[in-house]
């Protein structure tokens, strides 16, 4: 079930370094990308960036619409992962059915969202067109996030007690993936 | 041994999203602080941002040095990635020693490197004023890379052949890492 996170902890959620879904929509059109370039920027306000290539459709409903979604999935949907972001919008409108992907949304924000992810950060864009023009950068300033108490909680991650499938995903190339694996605390 | 990586394949390194460690050195000062925030940002030229806040003394060596490295520590190397990034050298100019932070150079490159990581990455400072002021974000152009053939080789990381001390490490917060975990293909 999601719960709220704090907008200053919402960090948390990308800090490890997972691979990403960025989802937006302008004009009534919906799409997703996979993202492996997103990072975190900022505390307070929370921020964050993503790096989308010219060549994808999501960029330019994040350019239009101003607003887009950074969630973060899990190993059981390597494969839609590995899907949308190899399928594009412009060669195939019916990509997300195709790729099985679900939307949903959260009250107060049109900015459509993928079922069964760990987390999820909404943000609107901080428009910067030298970054956008120049390095394919997009900064995203965090209004709202949630996590999936199945594997986030209390301010946590919980992959020491979580099956392969629900651990967080991070890409390399080629296919190839890593989930995370076991935790390590230095006092 | 350290075995020399294309640079059009150098992002690969930090693709999974390892928490890292930058150095600089600048008038014959050397630093070196760990960053949780660095990203890929271009394969050709291969490039990537790092976060480095106001506060950090390794900041003002890449200000005005205008090199830096970025270099990927092993799950082996935590008490000192920690360490690292608590201390300031601004108050404690034994801070490497004390952090145990061996250095060394590759030739042809005045970059300072810390020895027994997975990766390293010289980049030159691709100067932002705008960027770096408002957002503590730093662009480099990678000039070098190396990986340790112990945990990557023919272009693969081995994380599924190696022991947990090789494994690189992924921050959250507060003392928190994970290691990498196992590997996932998607054909």
């Amino acid at each position: 079930m999601l719960q709220p996170i704090e907008l200053s902890q919402s960090t948390r959620l990308i800090n490890h370094g997972p691979t990403v879904m960025v989802s937006a929509e302008h004009g009534g059109v919906a799409n997703v990308m996979s993202v492996a370039w997103a990072c975190a920027l900022d505390y307070a306000p929370s921020r964050l960036t993503v790096v989308l290539d010219k060549g994808a459709f999501t960029r330019g409903l994040v350019e239009q619409g101003g607003w887009f979604a950074v969630q973060v999935p899990l190993a059981e949907q390597a494969e839609m992962v590995m899907a949308v972001g190899s399928q594009s919008r412009k060669n195939n409108p019916d990509k997300l059915a195709d790729c099985g992907v679900e939307l949903f949304y959260q009250e107060g924000f049109g900015v459509p969202l993928v079922k069964g992810c760990a987390a999820y950060l909404i943000c609107r864009l901080l428009p910067e067109p030298h970054n956008q023009q120049s390095y394919d950068l997009f900064i995203g300033e965090v209004a709202a996030a949630w996590a999936d108490d199945r594997v986030y909680a209390g301010g946590r991650w919980l992959f020491d007690s979580v099956p392969d499938g629900l651990k967080t995903l991070h890409y390399v190339s080629a296919g190839q993936f890593y989930r995370i694996g076991s935790g390590l605390k230095v006092e």
